[in-house]
Protein backbone atom coordinates (compact mmCIF):
# COMPACT_ATOMS: atom_id res chain seq x y z
CA UNK A 1 0.00 0.00 0.00
CA UNK A 2 1.93 3.15 -1.01
CA UNK A 3 1.08 6.47 0.96
CA UNK A 4 1.76 9.71 -0.95
CA UNK A 5 2.76 13.20 0.29
CA UNK A 6 2.71 16.66 -1.58
CA UNK A 7 6.46 18.18 -0.71
CA UNK A 8 6.81 21.90 -0.99
CA UNK A 9 9.55 22.35 -3.14
CA UNK A 10 11.82 25.74 -3.42
CA UNK A 11 14.57 24.61 -4.52
CA UNK A 12 16.53 25.44 -2.03
CA UNK A 13 18.86 23.56 0.72
CA UNK A 14 15.89 23.05 3.70
CA UNK A 15 12.97 22.04 1.50
CA UNK A 16 15.71 19.59 -0.68
CA UNK A 17 16.43 17.78 2.73
CA UNK A 18 12.44 18.05 3.31
CA UNK A 19 12.06 16.21 0.33
CA UNK A 20 14.43 13.71 0.50
CA UNK A 21 13.46 12.93 4.51
CA UNK A 22 10.08 12.10 3.13
CA UNK A 23 10.89 9.91 0.26
CA UNK A 24 12.58 8.14 2.90
CA UNK A 25 9.66 8.35 5.11
CA UNK A 26 8.33 5.70 2.25
CA UNK A 27 6.32 8.26 0.89
CA UNK A 28 5.46 8.79 -2.93
CA UNK A 29 6.41 12.68 -3.22
CA UNK A 30 4.62 14.88 -5.50
CA UNK A 31 6.76 17.91 -5.35
CA UNK A 32 5.14 21.30 -5.65
CA UNK A 33 6.87 24.65 -6.65
CA UNK A 34 5.22 28.01 -7.62
CA UNK A 35 6.15 30.45 -10.09
CA UNK A 36 4.70 33.42 -8.24
CA UNK A 37 6.99 36.11 -9.89
CA UNK A 38 9.89 35.87 -7.65
CA UNK A 39 12.67 38.16 -8.81
CA UNK A 40 15.23 34.97 -9.07
CA UNK A 41 13.06 32.19 -10.97
CA UNK A 42 16.02 30.42 -12.03
CA UNK A 43 15.33 28.85 -8.11
CA UNK A 44 12.85 26.72 -10.10
CA UNK A 45 14.86 25.09 -12.30
CA UNK A 46 16.70 24.18 -9.23
CA UNK A 47 13.49 22.75 -7.72
CA UNK A 48 13.23 20.45 -11.05
CA UNK A 49 16.72 19.79 -11.06
CA UNK A 50 16.73 18.48 -7.32
CA UNK A 51 13.24 17.16 -7.96
CA UNK A 52 14.20 14.68 -10.26
CA UNK A 53 17.42 14.04 -8.39
CA UNK A 54 15.34 12.81 -5.16
CA UNK A 55 13.18 11.39 -7.48
CA UNK A 56 9.32 12.06 -7.44
CA UNK A 57 6.17 10.73 -9.06
CA UNK A 58 5.68 14.62 -10.47
CA UNK A 59 6.87 18.09 -10.13
CA UNK A 60 4.04 20.65 -10.43
CA UNK A 61 4.67 24.30 -11.09
CA UNK A 62 1.72 26.12 -9.74
CA UNK A 63 1.64 29.85 -11.71
CA UNK A 64 0.76 32.79 -8.92
CA UNK A 65 -0.18 36.25 -9.11
CA UNK A 66 1.62 37.21 -6.07
CA UNK A 67 3.67 39.63 -7.44
CA UNK A 68 0.43 41.46 -8.13
CA UNK A 69 0.17 41.63 -4.47
CA UNK A 70 3.56 43.28 -4.06
CA UNK A 71 4.94 44.11 -0.38
CA UNK A 72 7.92 42.01 -0.73
CA UNK A 73 11.26 42.52 -2.01
CA UNK A 74 11.71 39.02 -3.42
CA UNK A 75 8.21 40.03 -5.75
CA UNK A 76 8.65 43.65 -5.87
CA UNK A 77 11.63 45.39 -8.12
CA UNK A 78 10.98 48.71 -6.28
CA UNK A 79 12.52 46.99 -3.03
CA UNK A 80 15.80 46.07 -2.80
CA UNK A 81 16.90 43.11 -1.28
CA UNK A 82 19.58 43.87 1.52
CA UNK A 83 22.67 42.31 1.43
CA UNK A 84 24.80 43.40 4.49
CA UNK A 85 28.69 44.07 4.93
CA UNK A 86 28.75 43.39 8.75
CA UNK A 87 28.29 40.20 10.43
CA UNK A 88 24.81 40.42 11.72
CA UNK A 89 21.70 38.68 10.26
CA UNK A 90 19.07 41.43 10.06
CA UNK A 91 17.17 41.65 12.99
CA UNK A 92 13.48 41.22 13.50
CA UNK A 93 10.87 40.71 10.31
CA UNK A 94 12.81 41.27 7.00
CA UNK A 95 11.85 42.94 3.38
CA UNK A 96 12.17 40.06 2.18
CA UNK A 97 8.59 38.48 4.03
CA UNK A 98 6.49 37.31 1.25
CA UNK A 99 3.29 38.58 2.64
CA UNK A 100 1.16 35.08 3.53
CA UNK A 101 3.34 33.43 1.28
CA UNK A 102 3.56 30.31 3.74
CA UNK A 103 -0.24 30.24 4.31
CA UNK A 104 -0.55 30.50 0.40
CA UNK A 105 1.69 27.49 -0.31
CA UNK A 106 0.19 24.98 2.06
CA UNK A 107 -3.01 25.99 0.90
CA UNK A 108 -2.24 25.44 -2.68
CA UNK A 109 -0.73 22.23 -1.58
CA UNK A 110 -3.68 21.03 0.77
CA UNK A 111 -5.65 21.11 -2.63
CA UNK A 112 -3.88 19.01 -4.61
CA UNK A 113 -3.48 16.54 -1.56
CA UNK A 114 -7.01 16.22 -1.48
CA UNK A 115 -7.23 15.68 -5.31
CA UNK A 116 -4.39 12.91 -4.88
CA UNK A 117 -5.86 11.41 -1.73
CA UNK A 118 -2.66 12.14 0.01
CA UNK A 119 -1.54 11.86 3.74
CA UNK A 120 0.26 14.39 4.41
CA UNK A 121 1.42 17.55 3.16
CA UNK A 122 5.54 17.91 4.02
CA UNK A 123 7.20 21.72 4.37
CA UNK A 124 10.78 22.66 5.01
CA UNK A 125 9.90 25.70 7.32
CA UNK A 126 12.42 26.17 10.41
CA UNK A 127 11.80 27.99 13.21
CA UNK A 128 15.29 28.01 14.68
CA UNK A 129 16.81 29.53 11.89
CA UNK A 130 14.04 31.32 10.36
CA UNK A 131 14.82 35.03 9.93
CA UNK A 132 11.52 36.67 11.75
CA UNK A 133 8.73 35.10 9.39
CA UNK A 134 5.92 34.38 11.69
CA UNK A 135 4.20 31.89 9.60
CA UNK A 136 7.44 29.43 10.27
CA UNK A 137 6.49 28.84 13.75
CA UNK A 138 5.34 25.94 14.78
CA UNK A 139 2.22 27.62 16.73
CA UNK A 140 1.24 28.66 13.44
CA UNK A 141 1.61 25.49 11.86
CA UNK A 142 -0.61 23.52 14.34
CA UNK A 143 -3.02 26.00 13.90
CA UNK A 144 -2.82 26.01 9.52
CA UNK A 145 -3.52 21.92 10.41
CA UNK A 146 -6.11 22.85 12.55
CA UNK A 147 -7.79 25.00 10.06
CA UNK A 148 -6.99 22.69 7.63
CA UNK A 149 -8.78 19.39 8.99
CA UNK A 150 -11.94 21.64 9.00
CA UNK A 151 -11.71 23.15 5.20
CA UNK A 152 -11.60 19.94 3.24
CA UNK A 153 -13.98 17.00 1.90
CA UNK A 154 -11.25 14.43 3.46
CA UNK A 155 -11.34 16.00 6.94
CA UNK A 156 -15.03 15.99 6.98
CA UNK A 157 -14.63 12.08 6.04
CA UNK A 158 -12.20 12.09 8.99
CA UNK A 159 -9.71 11.36 6.91
CA UNK A 160 -6.93 14.45 7.95
CA UNK A 161 -4.40 15.51 5.86
CA UNK A 162 -1.16 15.89 8.17
CA UNK A 163 1.20 18.76 7.89
CA UNK A 164 4.66 17.50 8.49
CA UNK A 165 7.81 19.91 9.27
CA UNK A 166 10.68 17.61 9.77
CA UNK A 167 12.89 20.53 9.95
CA UNK A 168 11.43 23.02 12.63
CA UNK A 169 13.67 22.51 16.00
CA UNK A 170 17.15 21.88 13.36
CA UNK A 171 19.73 23.75 13.00
CA UNK A 172 21.04 24.66 10.14
CA UNK A 173 23.93 22.31 10.27
CA UNK A 174 22.05 20.02 11.82
CA UNK A 175 19.55 19.85 8.02
CA UNK A 176 22.88 19.92 6.71
CA UNK A 177 24.25 16.61 8.30
CA UNK A 178 20.89 15.07 7.92
CA UNK A 179 20.62 15.97 3.99
CA UNK A 180 24.20 15.01 3.27
CA UNK A 181 23.41 11.57 5.01
CA UNK A 182 20.81 10.70 2.91
CA UNK A 183 22.97 11.82 -0.25
CA UNK A 184 21.10 14.88 -0.99
CA UNK A 185 23.29 17.22 -3.69
CA UNK A 186 23.36 20.65 -2.54
CA UNK A 187 25.18 21.52 -5.22
CA UNK A 188 21.72 21.68 -6.69
CA UNK A 189 20.27 23.46 -4.59
CA UNK A 190 20.00 27.30 -4.40
CA UNK A 191 18.79 29.12 -1.66
CA UNK A 192 20.26 32.62 -2.59
CA UNK A 193 17.95 35.87 -2.59
CA UNK A 194 19.81 37.21 -5.26
CA UNK A 195 21.23 34.95 -7.37
CA UNK A 196 22.86 36.61 -10.80
CA UNK A 197 22.21 35.51 -14.57
CA UNK A 198 23.76 31.83 -14.04
CA UNK A 199 21.88 31.00 -10.84
CA UNK A 200 25.67 31.14 -9.22
CA UNK A 201 24.62 32.68 -5.46
CA UNK A 202 25.79 36.07 -4.48
CA UNK A 203 27.46 34.91 -1.05
CA UNK A 204 26.20 38.19 0.63
CA UNK A 205 21.87 38.38 1.41
CA UNK A 206 20.83 36.92 4.81
CA UNK A 207 20.17 33.33 3.19
CA UNK A 208 23.32 33.07 1.64
CA UNK A 209 25.28 33.62 5.01
CA UNK A 210 22.73 31.25 7.03
CA UNK A 211 23.66 28.92 4.32
CA UNK A 212 27.40 29.22 4.38
CA UNK A 213 27.41 29.49 8.36
CA UNK A 214 25.51 26.25 8.61
CA UNK A 215 27.93 24.50 6.17
CA UNK A 216 30.62 26.00 8.53
CA UNK A 217 29.25 24.47 11.39
CA UNK A 218 28.39 21.18 10.08
CA UNK A 219 32.21 20.77 8.91
CA UNK A 220 30.90 19.56 5.55
CA UNK A 221 32.61 21.75 2.49
CA UNK A 222 29.87 24.30 0.72
CA UNK A 223 29.42 23.10 -2.47
CA UNK A 224 27.55 26.32 -3.35
CA UNK A 225 28.66 27.81 -6.65
CA UNK A 226 29.08 31.28 -5.71
CA UNK A 227 29.01 34.21 -8.25
CA UNK A 228 32.88 35.93 -8.45
CA UNK A 229 31.44 39.76 -8.05
CA UNK B 1 -9.79 57.93 9.45
CA UNK B 2 -10.34 55.51 6.89
CA UNK B 3 -10.67 52.16 7.20
CA UNK B 4 -10.06 49.29 4.72
CA UNK B 5 -11.09 46.43 3.99
CA UNK B 6 -9.97 43.44 1.54
CA UNK B 7 -13.80 42.10 -0.38
CA UNK B 8 -13.57 39.06 -2.06
CA UNK B 9 -15.80 39.19 -5.40
CA UNK B 10 -16.77 35.95 -7.63
CA UNK B 11 -19.66 37.95 -9.34
CA UNK B 12 -22.36 36.18 -7.77
CA UNK B 13 -24.52 37.69 -6.04
CA UNK B 14 -23.61 36.48 -2.28
CA UNK B 15 -20.41 38.29 -3.12
CA UNK B 16 -22.31 41.39 -4.57
CA UNK B 17 -24.26 41.47 -1.52
CA UNK B 18 -20.72 41.15 0.65
CA UNK B 19 -19.50 44.03 -0.67
CA UNK B 20 -22.60 46.29 -0.71
CA UNK B 21 -22.42 45.59 3.21
CA UNK B 22 -18.60 46.44 3.56
CA UNK B 23 -19.11 49.62 1.96
CA UNK B 24 -21.98 50.54 3.90
CA UNK B 25 -20.00 49.80 7.18
CA UNK B 26 -17.69 52.34 5.84
CA UNK B 27 -14.79 50.54 4.55
CA UNK B 28 -12.78 51.69 1.39
CA UNK B 29 -13.21 48.61 -0.41
CA UNK B 30 -10.32 46.54 -2.71
CA UNK B 31 -12.32 43.87 -4.64
CA UNK B 32 -10.24 40.64 -5.27
CA UNK B 33 -11.18 38.02 -7.92
CA UNK B 34 -9.48 34.99 -9.21
CA UNK B 35 -8.68 33.94 -12.47
CA UNK B 36 -8.03 30.07 -11.44
CA UNK B 37 -9.08 28.64 -14.88
CA UNK B 38 -12.66 28.31 -14.19
CA UNK B 39 -14.77 27.03 -17.07
CA UNK B 40 -16.45 29.86 -16.59
CA UNK B 41 -14.80 32.75 -16.94
CA UNK B 42 -17.45 35.43 -17.67
CA UNK B 43 -17.53 35.27 -14.31
CA UNK B 44 -14.98 37.47 -14.14
CA UNK B 45 -16.88 40.50 -15.98
CA UNK B 46 -19.79 39.95 -13.28
CA UNK B 47 -17.30 40.65 -10.83
CA UNK B 48 -15.79 43.74 -12.74
CA UNK B 49 -19.29 45.18 -13.61
CA UNK B 50 -20.28 45.07 -10.07
CA UNK B 51 -17.48 45.98 -8.44
CA UNK B 52 -17.47 49.03 -10.10
CA UNK B 53 -21.25 49.44 -9.75
CA UNK B 54 -20.60 49.48 -6.26
CA UNK B 55 -17.53 51.43 -5.92
CA UNK B 56 -14.07 50.29 -4.69
CA UNK B 57 -10.83 51.61 -4.42
CA UNK B 58 -9.37 48.89 -6.91
CA UNK B 59 -10.70 45.92 -8.21
CA UNK B 60 -7.76 42.98 -8.54
CA UNK B 61 -7.99 39.97 -10.29
CA UNK B 62 -4.85 37.14 -9.35
CA UNK B 63 -4.00 34.35 -11.45
CA UNK B 64 -4.06 31.05 -9.96
CA UNK B 65 -3.10 27.97 -11.71
CA UNK B 66 -5.48 26.22 -9.77
CA UNK B 67 -7.20 24.55 -13.04
CA UNK B 68 -3.19 22.62 -13.14
CA UNK B 69 -4.56 20.50 -9.93
CA UNK B 70 -8.02 19.72 -11.05
CA UNK B 71 -10.33 17.82 -8.96
CA UNK B 72 -13.40 19.61 -9.59
CA UNK B 73 -15.95 19.97 -11.77
CA UNK B 74 -15.69 23.50 -12.10
CA UNK B 75 -12.13 23.70 -13.22
CA UNK B 76 -11.57 20.61 -14.72
CA UNK B 77 -13.19 19.88 -18.11
CA UNK B 78 -13.35 15.62 -18.19
CA UNK B 79 -15.51 16.34 -14.71
CA UNK B 80 -18.97 17.46 -15.80
CA UNK B 81 -21.16 19.95 -14.17
CA UNK B 82 -24.62 18.50 -12.92
CA UNK B 83 -28.11 19.17 -14.10
CA UNK B 84 -30.92 18.28 -12.36
CA UNK B 85 -33.59 17.50 -13.91
CA UNK B 86 -35.36 16.91 -10.31
CA UNK B 87 -36.09 19.27 -7.60
CA UNK B 88 -33.77 18.21 -5.16
CA UNK B 89 -30.76 19.88 -4.99
CA UNK B 90 -27.51 17.49 -4.61
CA UNK B 91 -27.15 16.02 -1.40
CA UNK B 92 -23.63 15.78 0.27
CA UNK B 93 -20.32 17.31 -1.27
CA UNK B 94 -20.97 18.22 -4.68
CA UNK B 95 -18.69 17.52 -7.32
CA UNK B 96 -18.42 21.34 -8.06
CA UNK B 97 -16.34 21.38 -4.73
CA UNK B 98 -13.15 22.93 -5.69
CA UNK B 99 -10.14 22.12 -3.14
CA UNK B 100 -9.21 23.92 -0.45
CA UNK B 101 -10.42 26.84 -2.41
CA UNK B 102 -11.68 28.91 -0.02
CA UNK B 103 -8.99 28.43 2.10
CA UNK B 104 -6.46 29.48 -1.11
CA UNK B 105 -8.71 32.50 -1.35
CA UNK B 106 -8.64 33.57 1.92
CA UNK B 107 -4.82 33.28 1.95
CA UNK B 108 -4.35 35.23 -0.78
CA UNK B 109 -6.65 37.94 0.32
CA UNK B 110 -4.80 37.55 3.75
CA UNK B 111 -1.24 38.47 2.11
CA UNK B 112 -3.01 41.82 -0.18
CA UNK B 113 -4.80 42.90 3.21
CA UNK B 114 -0.97 42.89 5.00
CA UNK B 115 0.53 45.20 2.10
CA UNK B 116 -2.78 47.38 2.09
CA UNK B 117 -2.37 47.75 5.75
CA UNK B 118 -6.30 46.80 5.59
CA UNK B 119 -8.40 45.59 8.75
CA UNK B 120 -10.73 43.44 7.21
CA UNK B 121 -11.62 40.68 4.61
CA UNK B 122 -14.90 40.11 3.46
CA UNK B 123 -16.05 36.78 2.14
CA UNK B 124 -20.15 35.90 1.52
CA UNK B 125 -19.84 32.40 2.47
CA UNK B 126 -23.26 31.05 3.63
CA UNK B 127 -23.75 28.15 5.98
CA UNK B 128 -27.36 27.70 5.37
CA UNK B 129 -27.31 27.46 1.51
CA UNK B 130 -23.59 26.05 1.59
CA UNK B 131 -24.26 23.29 -0.85
CA UNK B 132 -22.30 20.65 1.25
CA UNK B 133 -19.04 22.77 1.20
CA UNK B 134 -17.01 22.22 3.89
CA UNK B 135 -15.04 25.77 3.75
CA UNK B 136 -18.40 27.45 4.09
CA UNK B 137 -18.84 26.82 7.69
CA UNK B 138 -18.22 29.04 11.12
CA UNK B 139 -15.73 26.54 12.49
CA UNK B 140 -14.04 26.28 9.34
CA UNK B 141 -13.81 30.35 9.28
CA UNK B 142 -13.20 30.66 13.08
CA UNK B 143 -9.91 28.16 12.44
CA UNK B 144 -8.71 30.51 9.76
CA UNK B 145 -9.22 33.24 11.76
CA UNK B 146 -6.62 31.89 14.37
CA UNK B 147 -4.81 30.48 11.73
CA UNK B 148 -4.25 34.73 9.83
CA UNK B 149 -3.50 35.44 13.76
CA UNK B 150 -0.10 33.39 13.44
CA UNK B 151 0.62 34.15 9.99
CA UNK B 152 1.00 37.82 9.63
CA UNK B 153 3.59 40.42 10.50
CA UNK B 154 0.61 42.68 11.58
CA UNK B 155 -0.64 39.59 13.40
CA UNK B 156 2.78 38.92 15.53
CA UNK B 157 2.95 42.50 15.44
CA UNK B 158 -0.81 42.95 17.28
CA UNK B 159 -2.68 44.46 14.44
CA UNK B 160 -5.04 41.80 13.75
CA UNK B 161 -6.90 41.01 10.47
CA UNK B 162 -10.72 40.43 11.47
CA UNK B 163 -12.09 37.69 9.10
CA UNK B 164 -15.92 38.94 7.83
CA UNK B 165 -18.91 36.82 7.43
CA UNK B 166 -22.04 39.26 7.21
CA UNK B 167 -23.92 36.29 5.21
CA UNK B 168 -22.77 33.29 7.36
CA UNK B 169 -26.30 33.17 9.13
CA UNK B 170 -28.64 34.29 6.16
CA UNK B 171 -30.91 31.89 4.13
CA UNK B 172 -30.72 33.34 0.26
CA UNK B 173 -34.06 35.26 0.45
CA UNK B 174 -32.90 37.25 3.17
CA UNK B 175 -29.61 37.89 1.34
CA UNK B 176 -31.70 39.22 -1.35
CA UNK B 177 -33.32 41.17 0.52
CA UNK B 178 -30.67 42.86 2.53
CA UNK B 179 -28.81 43.27 -0.61
CA UNK B 180 -31.81 44.88 -2.57
CA UNK B 181 -32.65 47.63 0.07
CA UNK B 182 -28.77 48.35 -0.35
CA UNK B 183 -29.57 49.01 -3.97
CA UNK B 184 -27.27 45.74 -5.35
CA UNK B 185 -28.29 45.52 -9.18
CA UNK B 186 -28.46 41.42 -8.83
CA UNK B 187 -29.00 41.19 -13.16
CA UNK B 188 -25.16 42.54 -12.92
CA UNK B 189 -24.47 39.13 -11.40
CA UNK B 190 -23.71 35.85 -12.05
CA UNK B 191 -24.34 32.57 -9.43
CA UNK B 192 -24.61 30.18 -12.79
CA UNK B 193 -21.81 27.23 -13.06
CA UNK B 194 -22.75 26.77 -16.51
CA UNK B 195 -23.69 29.85 -17.96
CA UNK B 196 -23.50 30.24 -21.92
CA UNK B 197 -21.10 32.25 -24.58
CA UNK B 198 -23.10 35.15 -23.84
CA UNK B 199 -22.83 35.10 -19.95
CA UNK B 200 -26.52 34.09 -19.52
CA UNK B 201 -27.15 31.86 -16.60
CA UNK B 202 -28.16 28.21 -17.47
CA UNK B 203 -30.97 28.07 -14.97
CA UNK B 204 -30.29 24.45 -13.79
CA UNK B 205 -27.82 23.89 -12.09
CA UNK B 206 -27.23 23.50 -7.91
CA UNK B 207 -26.09 27.47 -7.77
CA UNK B 208 -29.09 28.27 -10.41
CA UNK B 209 -31.90 26.86 -8.73
CA UNK B 210 -30.85 27.75 -5.38
CA UNK B 211 -30.92 31.30 -6.69
CA UNK B 212 -34.44 31.15 -8.06
CA UNK B 213 -35.85 29.64 -5.01
CA UNK B 214 -33.82 32.83 -3.10
CA UNK B 215 -35.66 35.49 -5.59
CA UNK B 216 -39.03 33.48 -5.10
CA UNK B 217 -38.86 32.80 -1.21
CA UNK B 218 -37.72 36.92 -1.18
CA UNK B 219 -41.14 37.86 -3.23
CA UNK B 220 -38.39 40.27 -5.02
CA UNK B 221 -38.73 40.15 -8.99
CA UNK B 222 -35.55 37.72 -10.39
CA UNK B 223 -33.52 40.31 -12.92
CA UNK B 224 -30.91 37.31 -13.68
CA UNK B 225 -30.78 36.76 -17.38
CA UNK B 226 -31.51 32.92 -18.72
CA UNK B 227 -30.18 31.61 -22.09
CA UNK B 228 -33.33 30.13 -24.10
CA UNK B 229 -32.48 26.80 -24.02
Amino acid sequence: MTKKAVVLVSGGLDSATTLAIAKEAGYDCYAMSFNYGQCHQVELLSAKTISESIGVVEHKIVKLGLGDIGGSALTDDSISVPKNSSAEIEEGIPVTYVPARNTVFLSLALGWAEVLDAEAIFIGVNAVDYSGYPDCRPEYIEAFQTMANLATKKGVEGKLIKIKTPLIHLTKAEIIHKGNALGVDYGQTLSCYSPDEEGRACGKCDSCRIRQQGFADANIPDPTCYSQS
